[in-house]
């Protein structure tokens, strides 16, 4: 009885269900604890996520799943919301302890406390978008990622380029953000191009957030407005876009667009974009902590991987505006000071 | 210390941040056993969720954490995946004893052994999306949306009206898609329309699926296409828009859709929806399972409550298209079997 309830048998699911409905019944509900002290696992691997409603989160997260689950692992997904103190983090890894396996940890940038507190837990760890000494891990090249964007703007001819990221609060410790920022400014400075503290904008990696976030660049004077935007996520980018077309503003006749994802939308609505494997991180982080698991990979043993990105070009970007346009004159005329 | 290691304190985040860090060097980190035994609390929540990665569960989950974080209280994601039959189901819920302080589970249509076995866990439970008599629950009335859905259609004109559900599989026991169902086919037969098996697709809660449906339906013999699709969440009818623009099909003129949801995108394409309040439910939920953590209703003593749900009329819907419509002369011609 105790080999159905843990659920490691080849029993037939309907033997599992009456056994687990009557011990159940009998007040015996398989519990972690007795689970652990029976078996010393959990057959449960914890996946730490700032925030689980973003679309690269929840893709991240479902090619992790997907391979875990046919591993016969499930996961725990422990997300820490928007508004996150170190010590809440802290707590967060501490908690896991003795509930997992392994741990998979998304998109932090983590301190030296944290990786001391997730070294002690002793279990496999991966990261993803994020690179520690001596953990497995898998991620882009965030600052690749901005430059190819925003070069592919410059190319365009463009000058003034926004960029729209996702860091409200530096207490967060997500990195993605400023290597993301980072490539910009290094595009922008290789080119010989000023950067205008006024053209950073937030954009909480929603799609609302990017709505808002280009309604404060389009209320900047004419002069002073962008020509381009380059999001950080193609969520804030497909508000880029609703913000310009309730603005009237043509794209990419007077704005120019580009985001990074290639979400499943960004092909339906024409969106110029830096594509990243997003399902597959999930997938190789998962199979870097299976095979700690699985003994295929010595304790310890995972490396950093880094996968590819690549531009795709759709109709969201173009030339940039000259000066005789119509448009640019117009609004010049509009605020003659 | 054991104090500042339960986060019950109000000790500042510094010390907390120290006093884990020491702690967890000596290897006492706090475990959820021994927070357990000292407070009989985990201040946790345990979520149990079909599809982590959907616009709908994502924001019922987000509405539902900001509410229990600003209560002290974290939540365990338990994300089911796809592929889930009885026995897992059960096994999932019964991991949750002695881990959480109360459960909330999203869109499942609980059977008897479950409904026993959370009763047995001895916390409070909340459902979203499904009802089961003596628990606290919110949702929304799934046949009248369908209902409010396909009688916009019909009253457009529109005779030919496919169905876009969610539902590969039975095992699954996920109430939505059946209630939706019923209430289109409600709907046509009120209407005296005979209902077409063959425009009943699955669109699997996708972008994806939803295009993949489409081109099935668009596929059919020009006599049996549909001119009109209720396509039951917006995700799925945003693919169905991407597959009728691929097929040169026009939108509304030769092809209406209405989706459900009224999902971020939504108005920036111009979709037609019936929406339904979906972080609300989720905060709903979480204030049933707080106020009976808290005291303010005894244990068990939470009620069903509904919430309403609103047609949303834009540009993806319009009159069924005349029999004199150059379209469908075309098409007739085309394939003149």
């Amino acid at each position: 009885m105790s080999r159905a309830l843990r659920g490691l048998d080849r029993v037939n699911a309907d033997t599992r269900a009456r056994v687990l409905l009557a011990a159940s019944t009998l007040g015996y509900v398989a519990s972690p604890a007795a689970s652990s002290l029976a078996t010393g696992r959990t057959m449960t691997i914890g996946v730490v996520v700032p925030y689980v409603t973003r679309w690269y989160f929840a893709n991240v997260v479902e090619g992790a799943e997907a391979l875990c689950r046919s591993h016969g692992y499930d996961l725990l997904l422990y997300g820490l919301g928007e508004q996150v103190d170190v010590a809440r983090r802290l707590t967060a890894i501490a908690t896991l302890h003795k509930r997992v396996d392994a741990v998979l940890v998304l998109n932090l940038a983590l301190d030296g406390p944290e990786v001391d507190v997730l070294r002690n837990l002793s279990v496999p760890v991966a990261l993803v978008g994020s690179t520690v000494t001596g953990l497995g891990s898998v991620s882009v090249d965030d600052v690749q990622v901005a430059r190819t964007a925003t070069e592919h703007l410059i190319g365009l001819g463009h000058t003034r380029i926004a960029h729209m990221g996702g860091l409200a609060e530096d207490a967060f410790h997500f990195p993605t953000p400023h290597d993301r920022f980072a490539g910009y400014l290094g595009a922008l400075a290789d080119a010989g191009l000023p950067a205008d503290p006024a053209l950073d904008v937030y954009g909480g990696w929603s799609v609302q957030g990017g709505s808002a976030a280009m309604d404060v660049l389009l209320a900047l004077p004419a002069r002073r407005r962008p020509t381009a935007v380059f999001a950080s996520s193609d969520e804030m980018a497909m508000g880029a876009l609703s913000s310009a077309r309730r603005h009237g503003v043509r794209v990419p006749a007077d704005l120019s667009v580009v985001g990074v994802d290639d979400h499943e939308m960004a092909e339906y609505l024409d969106l110029t974009t830096v594509r990243q494997p997003v399902p597959e991180q999930g997938r190789i982080a998962a199979q870097l902590l299976l095979d700690e698991l699985e003994g295929r990979t010595p304790r310890g043993g995972s490396s950093a991987r880094t996968v590819s990105t690549e531009l795709v070009v759709r109709g969201t970007t173009g030339p940039a505006p000259t000066p005789a346009d119509p448009r640019l004159t117009r609004s010049h005329r509009s605020s003659p000071t």
